[in-house]
């Protein structure tokens, strides 16, 4: 069945925010083995969105619409919705209590312009949202199905997993699944020249490379009935690329992160991390702790941003800050061995560069990043030079810091 | 002249990658003064991008596309757009030569795949692109522009900033002109209800509510012949909206954020910062990082994930943390306090919460968050009890840090 995600709002056309909900539902969807054919953005507006929808319905089996669904005055995707389903709005009770209950909870007087989300397409499905105000709803056309979601991911997300995903799941049958192949250190196309044979004749599985900072990942999606079938489809595949890329392949687990493994081979080895951050200012950190559980190694970060700082928590010696500057190979060395030395720690992490846009010079330009890393007393230096803007910079430092623990690590490992 | 902005690529439509690039280039073309009333995301299909444009073609002036111009197979935009245009593709050799510089500057091998982007197709301009090996393209189809640019960002932003926005501005008269009023401390609907009147007879300028996480923007837009005009439009609600929001308004300027902000107040009250992280993991600051020069006044982070980092770099008592719990009124307080004790900084914010999604417990929820502000040796402390994922609940707590600094702050300055 093809899947068609209608993102509506203005606030996406005028770029005041990014449509992560677009791909949030695509991937979902994707698993669920739907097709995703199109994905559009349209404002808030009565002819455009109805429009919209008539052009959907002609190429899609279920309309995915999120947004609109607030108590602000320009929000109309329900009106937009009735009107093409020709059905009227109706008052729902229990809305409106749950709607008297949140601001009772929150505090918060309740405006006249809320009611609106108590207003709901006749003969459809309300479905609550116990994150916010304004319920979903789930309605048809003929053999068309449309849902109608609130355009705050905090809110459409439990919604869609919840009462979504077991209303789709009734709607199909047969499933896609899918494996991602997750490599670092290699780039994307000198990745896909290495399985250039196997792209050239994928059927199911195929095949789909693509790029992430400093990674490349390849998804494996078979169609089968079920997950047994659809892994022994992915089987073979998975056993070539692991032929073909050794050591460059991180994980084959969909959900496993770059730094989920460098947390899972620091655990293996029974070592605790600090790092130390200069021009990625807690970026990194705050990556490790994305990771639920990750205090039993990860031990913290010293952002020692102020060069002071770097004198006064990691003992750096300002002569040696004032004689090769703070982005230099020897502050990055002395950062990390005193990182490991000051918090007992057996592995440390250093990053220190230019991040942008001034501050670089003819010898130390903008992008020019150092790290070191400490392992066991033993340590290593290396030397990156990024481009892009700050951030870009900043993003490729963290991406390239996890893939230096990991190989130091992964080294280590070797030795002992 | 109406934009429609395409973008291409079937890791968007299987959820792969966000579509960054929608908003930006939707933000950027209101700006330059042209409506966009639709974005469409369609795979790397022959058919389906052909229809795509023959839609787009129907109801807008100018096509921005983006993606599939890079060396894999599965790229093929440039074809499209060729068969669309009924035009051939011919080898460019200054493309051609810049591929193979490069790649020599890169020090990679040059698989063959790379000379399909040195294919441009006939009677278009060729747009370099500094940035990688897949140039842009200008083509025309009797009055319609169609524009195509690589997919990363990296490499798109740079092009459309430098090369595509020029273009288009000799197709513009008039402009659409923007002011951004920036609320924190309020919620959407409450804001919303205190300017009902002004939404309701507006015209020019426009204004459209809009909710970040714990902020609400206000975008007031007015068209006008230049600049100038369109400050007039806008300075009587501007004024408006201060008398009516007073401290509420933490900026007026579009491109200054909170933390940018926050870093302003320090500046002027010429005070340093120490961040003490733990839930957040240097969340807070890598935002304040992010905001180029903060080091004169943001002296750096210490992220205590592990409570043996709270003891050993923040002298916080082993007894305390198991008496109250990392996670208290009372740790936060220590915590912020002994900031500014061990680093003589004269401002210091805490945070340390249960982040989830384990780690709950009746008295302690999953999203509790304690803060503790120390100011000149004063600490204030506040409780926070946020929802939603682990994720949620540390960008919440990130943004309700920097406006708890902003509170403390704007009173230490009354005080003082």
């Amino acid at each position: 069945m093809k899947v068609e995600i209608i993102s509506v709002g203005t606030e996406l056309l005028l770029g005041n925010i990014v449509n992560t909900n677009g791909a949030y539902l695509a991937d979902k969807c994707a698993l669920l083995g739907f097709t995703n054919y199109y994905q559009t953005v349209v404002g808030d507006n009565f002819e455009r969105l109805l429009k919209t929808l008539e052009i959907a319905s002609e190429r899609s089996d279920i309309l995915l619409l999120t947004g609109g669904l607030g108590p602000t005055q320009d929000d109309l995707t329900k009106e937009v919705v009735a009107a093409f389903l020709r059905k009227e709005l109706v008052l729902h009770e229990e809305s409106k209590n749950q709607i008297i209950q949140i601001f009772q909870r929150r505090n918060r007087e309740i405006t006249d312009n809320n009611w609106k989300q108590a207003m709901m397409i006749k003969d459809s499905i309300v479905v609550d949202n116990p994150n916010g105000t304004a319920p979903g709803l789930i309605c048809k056309k003929e053999n068309i199905h449309i849902i109608l979601m609130p355009g705050p991911p905090s809110e459409m997300i439990p919604m869609f997993e919840e009462r979504i995903i077991p209303y789709l799941k009734q709607l199909t049958d047969g499933i896609i699944y899918s494996k991602t192949i997750k490599l670092c250190g290699i780039g994307e196309s000198q990745a896909e020249i290495m399985i250039l044979d196997l792209l050239e004749k994928q059927s199911n599985p195929t095949i789909a490379p693509y790029a992430k900072t400093s990674e490349v990942h390849f998804r494996l999606t078979a169609k089968a009935k079920n997950e047994e079938e659809a892994e022994l489809l992915l089987k073979p595949f998975v056993k070539e690329f692991q032929k073909r890329f050794h050591s460059f392949i991180y994980t084959i687990e969909e959900s496993v992160t770059l730094e989920e493994e460098v947390l899972r081979l620091l655990r293996s080895k029974n070592k605790r991390l600090l790092a130390v951050e200069s021009c990625t200012g807690g970026m990194l950190s705050a990556k490790l702790v994305g990771v639920e559980g990750a205090s039993d190694v990860f031990y913290g970060s010293m952002v020692t941003y102020a060069n002071q700082a770097k004198e006064q928590f990691l003992m750096i010696d300002s002569d040696l800050l004032k004689e090769k500057g703070a982005v230099s190979k020897e502050v990055a060395y002395a950062l990390a061995e005193n990182a490991c030395k000051i918090s007992g720690c057996e592995v440390s992490i250093s990053i220190t560069g230019i991040a942008g846009p001034t501050g670089g010079t003819k010898e130390k330009p903008v992008g020019l990043v150092y790290m070191a890393c400490c392992i066991d007393h033993k340590v290593e230096v290396v030397t990156f030079q990024f481009t892009g803007n700050r951030n870009r910079i900043r993003e490729n430092a963290v991406a390239n810091a996890l893939i230096f623990l990991r190989t130091c690590l992964l080294k280590s490992e070797l030795k002992s």
